[in-house]
């Protein structure tokens, strides 16, 4: 049981993470933490967060646990702010999408990574951000990532595991750089592409009639593109290294494609095209496998 | 009303055809035509056709209409079936998701283009395939775009439309060059992206670890990558120039956003991210907009 939580940043993430903490009786009291006003109001409104309080500082003392929820873009100077307020028992976790970058800015905060700092990241969301797209059901059988640094304790990081379990999460670990190449194939890639895909066309003289003309797979294929911009500019430069190296990956095979489609080298596309089905028929079916979903 | 339909290939398209018309009763007698015998038995056990007939010569004498749902790859060779079998009076159309190839087809099968011929493609389709995935709500709402030639008549034209109409979609025309560079942006272009994208990660090492790692926004972004390999291999081939085209389009803002993010360009990262969500946002909205689903 997590006596008092404060949240800084009541997004998506971090609304639906308290409303899954509520929904569990995991928390006595959570306070939300931010810069916008309004914003910590209609979380209070929705009964997301028990009260609210624009200062850090002032939010964090005698907390038991914080969760940094803000975008990646924010995260040094929370840290900077945590660094001179928070007591030492206090166990601090974040959200953010891409891990090395966190730990870097906790080390400079800290002056040394402190014990009681676990990263994590929920591999969890929709294309929706904000407090109202914040639901506590977000998370159920989701897997969330912890990614302890040298110097987290056993005791800080068996906490935010349980933290995560109560909210309905499977949790696993990883080491920081190994997350941030894993999700840079998984996630940040094909939001790259998305995005790209969807202004490439808006680029185009017949936009209008191609958006008309456009449907159901091409929504599907298109949701990402609809996340938050700033989240996503802000993992460009997190996980800066490892998005380029995809990128560049895939350029490799859109253009051995592009190159077999203008030679016409019918047994090349089919392969690509059958080698896909089958990785991506075989995902799903692992995806829906409650065997595997479980740790 | 159809006296006698024939559809040759009774797969997804073919088959949802026959059940929105049954469903409409707009259909005294459908055949399904095809070379799998084992499929057609199964259409006629689902109910989908009436009857079938593995010869087309014999499956199209005294038919009222014919629709060719069969892949592109194979227009041709029915085509030339057809030129030698059909009565003058019999109209024909296709599904085929490139049009100018078709029409090119057609016009070598006939010696000239028949009267009769009003190409056709419906914009609607599932990642499944085959007579089990079809389903007489396919075309509702959804656009069939015809790219009638210089040649078809008015009269087979309007039968077409009417034809589909009934099947519960919305008709328009256009010119079959302007549908296929359409087409190439809107559909073509997102398979190839999301076929190359699941292949690459299929190449990474850690391939198996990748793919535990992906969550929802992946699976719905490669949902089309589940697509029938064979379809989009004849897709390559029947719309090779547009689709060319748009992949180097692609590729172009590809390299745009892999400068910006080399370079660190914050704020041109930051408005194409937006740009897209914009538009895509907007799509949306209109997608869900019923004034401007009708024609």
């Amino acid at each position: 049981m997590i006596n008092r939580l404060v949240i800084i940043g009541v997004g998506l993430i971090g609304g639906s993470l308290a409303q899954a903490l509520k929904r569990a009786g995991y928390c006595r009291h959570i306070t939300g933490c931010g810069r916008n006003e309004a914003h910590l109001r209609r979380a209070v409104e929705l009964g997301v967060v028990d009260d609210w309080q624009q200062d850090i500082a002032t939010a964090v003392r005698g907390a038991d646990m914080v969760v940094l929820a803000v975008p990646l873009g924010a995260m040094e100077e929370n840290l900077q702010v945590l660094a001179g307020a928070v007591d030492d028992a206090c166990i601090i976790t974040d959200v953010g999408s891409a891990k090395a970058s966190v730990v870097s800015a906790a080390r400079t905060a800290f002056g040394d990574l402190p014990e009681n700092f676990v990263p994590g990241h929920p591999i969890a969301g929709t294309e929706r951000s904000g407090v109202d797209a914040s639901f506590a059901e977000l998370f159920d059988g989701r897997r969330v990532i912890l990614t302890p640094t040298e110097r987290s304790s056993v005791a800080a990081v068996q906490y935010v595991t349980t933290m995560w379990q109560q909210a309905g999460a499977i949790v696993e670990r990883m080491d920081c750089r190994h997350h941030d190449e894993i999700l840079a194939a998984t996630s940040h890639l094909p939001h790259m592409l998305a995005y790209v895909l969807v202004d490439a066309l808006v680029h185009m003289d017949e936009s209008e009639e191609i958006f008309r003309f456009a449907a159901g797979g091409f929504r599907d294929f298109t949701r990402i593109a609809s996340s938050d911009p700033v989240m996503w500019h802000d993992i460009c430069f997190a996980n800066r290294d490892a998005v380029l190296l995809m990128l560049d990956r895939f350029r490799q095979h859109l253009d051995q494609l592009a190159a077999a489609i203008q030679s016409g080298d019918s047994r090349q596309i089919k392969d690509t095209f059958i080698r896909a089905k089958q990785a991506r028929d075989g995902f799903v079916d692992q995806l829906s496998d409650p065997h595997l979903s479980t740790e």
